[in-house]
């Protein structure tokens, strides 16, 4: 059985989910590849943290070159979070001959078209289904199986933290602060919940959907977006009487004349619709193609072992390719 | 551009469905396979059907073997429907070296080893996204994007007949002879809505879902299955009033010790449960992973277009892996 290893670009709370998943189901992921998959090397500054994973010490290093310039080394998988200095590595990576996967919506949605090119100009793939909708399979049966559609609209719930915040005020009559200091609590919101609660998460990943979907990128920055940092629990209230949820959506719509209208907000949507459903910090992303009609993907959209999950099924897919 | 010829078998409403599926989307269709895509001969007895499509009469072909002799004929799509002859016929054009793409659940559970042996002997691909969910992506995702799971449960609600006649004996408190008359009349159920209401055509896709999930092939004869038709209003009224809903569920669950229990059956569900939401003729498909928790895949389980959808999803695939 031929040898695939893997340089691992950060092992922070998604790495080491994604380590736990490669040890946990080996068999099943090596059977599917058709190959044995080792995580050769690690770039992790923090090497004592404690993790409930037993990695030899040998395998970190404090260099990234160290891993593109290894000729042993088939793919990166980069989880290092946040815009810089991600992107440039997975640049670096994909230049080097080295195949990628990333669960990094900042980085991917920041700089989408310059990390494509680079991945054609390589010949090299790029994968990032974790990117969007942690492990709920989304990037891939939008490009795959429903590939035979024109889509015209989006709608999703692509942020646990925020539904979580507002399903809890929801479902208990609470305001915003108590909710979210509940959730910091919990760890379904970070210290510095800026990204979530202010609808920058779901902007990247709306940014991810479009270009895919409608083969139209806009960056993040570029998208209207409005957190949820003023709703409340009067505003729930006053939904509630008219059947009524309000959930932050990651909208975009192709209106009839081909112009794409998107943005992120806090939307009022109908109890009985299939996304009133998604509770908690669930994820789900409603679409619509011109031939399938509406289709709904539910999960869990984040956490270390779902997002590892996605991140080993795109490892997968790229040893399949090889 | 290369172009691939598409022998299609059976040209009625879903064969229709998928001749229209490529005409509407054509343009999308051939960038994503990157060729030009034809279906150059039609197997079909009624000619003269009346059929919203242009189709030129020198396509209909009264015996598959002109398909399967044909040597610029690539891909086979069966839509015949039934077991018999529509398996016989997919294990000819298999082993006369065509792929074979094919929505049909009945001929594929009851021969499911024989079919996918016949296209491994033989070199070519068998694809079925359709013959589970429709239009929604199922089978695909569990099989690519989730293959670094071990899964441990299905609950599905993969019958829309059976969806709409419970939603609405739910939602209107009607009996179930009323709304199956209804449901017939509105052509959610056939005039002998047998394989529906009595769970057969569940049992299949459960079949086919756990030969893909487990590994483990039961032929749909030895799945334990019970329908809708002995439900009353009165069962209804009475699990509402504990917050359940009844849906027909396919079910399937791998044991503490490994074995696998499995059932077709009307079963309660609780109302806030993903699968509560799910009215109507849709379906949806709930699974657990071992790594990625809980799942579900929503959307459109029957009707021409969907299905056609993921019948040329299917044939995209196929031609750019060729």
């Amino acid at each position: 059985m031929k040898q695939i290893n893997i340089g691992l670009l950060g092992l922070g709370n998604i790495g080491t989910g994604t380590y736990k998943v490669l040890e946990t189901n080996r068999r099943e992921i090596e059977e599917a590849a058709g190959a044995s998959v080792q995580i050769t090397k690690i770039l992790e500054k923090d090497i004592d943290r404690p993790r409930d994973i037993d990695v030899p010490r040998e395998r970190f290093v404090s260099d990234a070159e160290e891993i593109f310039s290894d000729p042993d080394i088939h793919i990166v998988i980069e989880l290092l979070g946040g815009v810089e200095p991600a992107a440039t590595l997975m640049e670096r990576a994909l230049c080097s001959g080295k195949h990628v996967v990333t669960a990094n919506k900042a980085a991917l949605a920041a700089n989408f078209d310059r990390l494509m090119k680079a991945a054609k100009d390589h010949g090299v793939t790029l994968r990032f289904e974790a990117s969007v909708g942690g492990g709920i399979p989304v990037l891939t049966p939008l490009t795959s199986c429903l590939r035979a559609n024109k889509f015209t609209r989006i709608l999703g719930i692509v942020n646990g933290t925020t539904n979580y915040i507002l399903d809890k005020m929801t479902l208990e009559g609470l305001p915003y602060e108590e909710v979210l200091k509940d959730a910091q609590e919990k760890g379904f919101a970070e210290a510095d919940p800026t990204a979530d609660v202010e609808g920058i998460d779901a902007a990247n990943k709306l940014s991810i959907l479009m270009a895919l979907m409608f083969n139209h990128y806009v960056h993040p920055d570029d998208i209207p977006t409005k957190g949820i940092t003023d709703i409340t629990k009067e505003d729930i209230e006053a939904a509630k009487k008219d059947g009524n949820l309000i959930k932050l959506i990651a909208y975009a719509e192709v209106m009839e004349d081909g112009e794409i209208k998107y943005e992120v907000r806090p939307m009022r949507i109908i109890e009985t619709h299939p996304l009133g459903g998604v509770h908690r910090e669930y994820n789900a992303v409603f679409v619509e193609g011109n031939v399938v009609g509406n289709l709904m993907f539910y999960g869990p959209g984040a956490g270390p072992l779902p997002t590892g999950s996605a991140v080993m099924g795109d490892v997968i897919e790229i040893v399949k390719a090889m």
